[in-house]
């Protein structure tokens, strides 16, 4: 299954640097149909899910499919989503998922646990954690990505499900940032507790479609997510922040129509970057490895539109690289690996990719 | 030395709400010279400082001059400037204190602690904690406040000086709120520790004059700064962000030049709210106490130039009502009693008011 690829780089825009020498990216994994994220375990254990529902385990060569997944919605951008192993999955062997979960009035975005089980053929004591307050037919904006912060609450990104207004209405979960403890509770210090008409989950909102997410060695919480044409951004998350959607953005209307009220607004945050034209940014990794040292911090995010991952750097951010193979197709998911090497899902040809130090 | 004074709201601004019919205002202190800050003590005790360098204390109807405190450099807006009593001060008797320090260059923001003598008459063991790396003979936008967090660091927010391009420069202290602990050291948790060229002290930057602070009730700090024309704003500091001057703001230059780049900028802060016309605004309490249960974590700030409290609430935040008495001439500070009453300076009749419930 590996393969080597051929390592393009700042061919989409002229203006961008190119890549630096020393890396190369091998195919690791192909013959994927439609993969939505992956996670890797300590002991290089590559679980990938399948929007349809499947959750794949690679291992030792081999590859098998892992039982007792929930039940998904599949219904345009639903499916089941994001994957990711707890920090203390080697003596827990927990896992996360989220998932479009059939519910009253349609699907809505939902956060489970189970636990991968000792022969790693099956979930075990799978349970919600989390599931949005509202159901919708809508086949599109679920988000999702989960993260376990640093202090073992989990934050969950949830887009607004094409129904904009409702990211501005905090008595929805729509267009949100949800943090949750780990049995499901809501922790006592999140943003809006205890106050009228406002879901406790909450933790920041007014956001359209955010599909990527990872925290900095700093412990905060970085957020990429789709907005409408030439208004694609990086958010980096604060507690009880209001994004600004649909009220302010940097797009417009896929129409041409001007959106909401401009570009900014005071007590609404600005995005940290934005693209324009769009890129449809899709999984982000605030990278922290020993591989590349050079890279520590810089926020790395798949394009599904240029099919590339871009890396940013600086203050203010820029996108300092682009990085992609001849065959990349649609960048879904970037993690990084135990041992620094970086990974992502191509999900147009159905394939997984490692970028290592050469 | 108790004296009634008349009650006038909404005089200002047509549209802005009558305050509560349910208050009172009645001065307390009289007699002072340009009084800049003050603390009430656990006891009622309250200590006010001057421009000039004196600290006033105030008991059982009688006042006198605490001797101890720090040598200021007396110059147009400098001088000694903020107090506030530690959070721990019936065991400690330790103040805390902004000041214009004379140094190298002309002079610069500095913060010192000292403790209360046991019979009230003097500092003891005054000591600084932190002082800006560079001077300057500027006699403006010292800020500054002094404020306890949570966590028991101290942040200080600090002027450019009148040197706007060093609120955006982090190899200087101009322009920053600075955060560091009890005994003077950084904090490793600082966001830019560690990080070449930048200063270790700065918790965030792009500030232009922030003369007002405080936390609310989950920790976080709240600042009032004086904009350019129109553009005063009120913000929530965040771990590493930039407020944007002078780069960005809502104000204009007071020549009527339009400043830096606009009102916005992705990777700046929005401001939480901002007046326009500008209102001067200085000292800010985000309230807590139980006197006024209706005003929980309403933002006061004070008007220096339209000599008035502003009340700010709500999500996003509006001016709710204004707060004032026929005498009120540049409300400098503001403060919440042990009682939960708001006392403020009127630097211009040099007098302190309390603001109680009928």
């Amino acid at each position: 299954m590996i393969k080597a690829a051929f390592l393009m780089v700042g061919l989409c825009f002229g203006a961008v640097p190119v890549a630096a020498q020393g890396i190369k990216i091998e195919q690791k994994i192909s013959g994927l149909d439609t993969p939505w994220a992956m996670a890797i375990l300590p002991d290089e254990t590559v679980l990938v899910t399948e929007i349809d529902g499947r959750l794949l385990r690679f291992a030792d060569g081999a590859s098998h499919v892992v039982s007792g997944t929930p039940k998904v919605a599949e219904n345009g951008q639903g499916g089941l989503l994001d994957i990711t192993a707890a920090r203390d999955f080697a003596i827990s062997r927990t896992l996360f998922f989220t998932y479009a979960k059939p519910m009253q009035g349609g699907s809505g975005t939902a956060l489970a646990a189970a636990e991968l089980s000792a022969d790693a053929q099956s979930l075990e004591n799978l349970r919600d954690l989390f599931v949005m307050a509202q159901g919708s037919r809508a086949g599109r904006h679920f988000g999702s990505r989960v993260v376990e912060g640093s202090d073992g609450t989990l934050f969950v990104t949830i887009g607004d499900r094409g129904d904009d207004v409702k990211a501005q209405d905090r008595s929805t979960h729509n267009g949100s940032v949800i943090r949750v403890n780990r049995d499901g509770s809501v922790p006592g210090d999140n943003p809006f507790v205890g106050q009228d008409g406002i879901l406790p989950e909450i933790w920041s909102f007014g956001h359209r479609n955010p599909q990527g997410a990872g925290l900095d060695f700093q412990g905060n919480m970085w957020v990429s997510e789709h907005g409408a044409r030439g208004g694609d951004e990086v958010n980096r998350i604060q507690k009880g922040a209001n994004f600004g959607w649909p009220v302010i953005s940097y797009g417009r209307h896929y129409s041409g129509a001007k959106i909401g009220e401009g570009t900014a607004k005071p007590g609404m945050e600005q995005p940290a970057f934005y693209w324009d034209p769009s890129i449809a940014p899709s999984g982000l990794l605030v990278y922290s490895g020993t591989m590349f040292p050079e890279w520590d911090g810089d926020i790395f995010v798949g394009a599904l539109k240029f099919n590339y991952i871009a890396r940013l750097d600086g203050d203010p951010l820029v996108e300092a690289e682009q990085i992609m193979t001849d065959e990349t197709d649609r960048v879904r998911d970037i993690v990084e690996a135990p041992d620094g090497a970086i990974w992502f899902i191509s999900v147009g040809n159905g394939a997984i990719y490692r970028v290592a130090a050469k």
